[in-house]
């Protein structure tokens, strides 16, 4: 067997692919729209390993989506967790949890997917503005 | 960036790393005990295809896991998706969407994780008892 996807629901198909595209990196891979069962769907992947996607599933007919404790997250490593902080910093997302520990940090997607971020390899060395940073909501 | 894993919350360690590992086919590939955390951490994949995983993590303190709408599934293509759906049905697991188009069918993990399972390649020819079996619940 083989691992395919992730599936996520999203309110806002253009929001979401500028959050898990623009800001969080990822890139599309395939997208396909359904008049006859009224959704589109995108699948995302990080950049070179296009087949370990993120389904995005988008229903034309508004729905409110929670959330959920037994899903947890979705979890990526990053080769530099500072600067993939900062990117998604600059374009607005809240670190939810700051790399405090050149380690580990958390964000979230607009519908509320937990996302966390890891530091290939060594962690980096604690650095401003992050090590200081606290806290913001949950994750 | 690099696809790491998808996390799921489990109430019960034993009885998910069963449904994962015994019914639906991954294996355990690592796991931690953290007891200044009272948690264990238990990642599976699917054989051959290790870094790809599935996080279990058990918090030692009973907590209920409900699940929400903006996650949906973990996806997984298959060899045989019939030999897949007996060998779960046999030992037990709801088919909750039966694979009637040879080529989809849908089960849940025991924390109510939604797990689809899609054919390799071009669909089955539809067979017994898959063709006329309804569905269960939801997934």
């Amino acid at each position: 067997m083989k691992y395919l996807h992730t599936m996520v629901r999203v309110t806002n198909l253009e929001q979401s692919v500028d959050f898990y595209c623009n800001k969080l990196g990822l890139v599309e891979v395939d997208r396909s729209e359904v008049p006859q069962g009224r959704y589109t769907l995108v699948f995302l992947a990080p950049p070179g390993q296009t087949d370990i996607q993120v389904e995005l599933t988008y229903n034309w007919d508004p729905e409110a989506y929670t959330g959920g404790r037994n899903f947890g997250h979705l979890a990526y490593e990053v080769d530099d967790i500072y600067a993939a902080c900062q990117r998604l910093k600059d374009k607005g997302v809240v670190i939810n949890r700051p790399p405090r520990d050149g380690r580990m940090a958390f964000v979230r997607s607009p519908d509320n997917i937990s996302i966390e971020l890891l530091q290939k390899g060594t962690p980096l060395a604690p650095a401003e503005p992050w090590s200081s940073m606290p806290n913001t909501g949950v994750w």
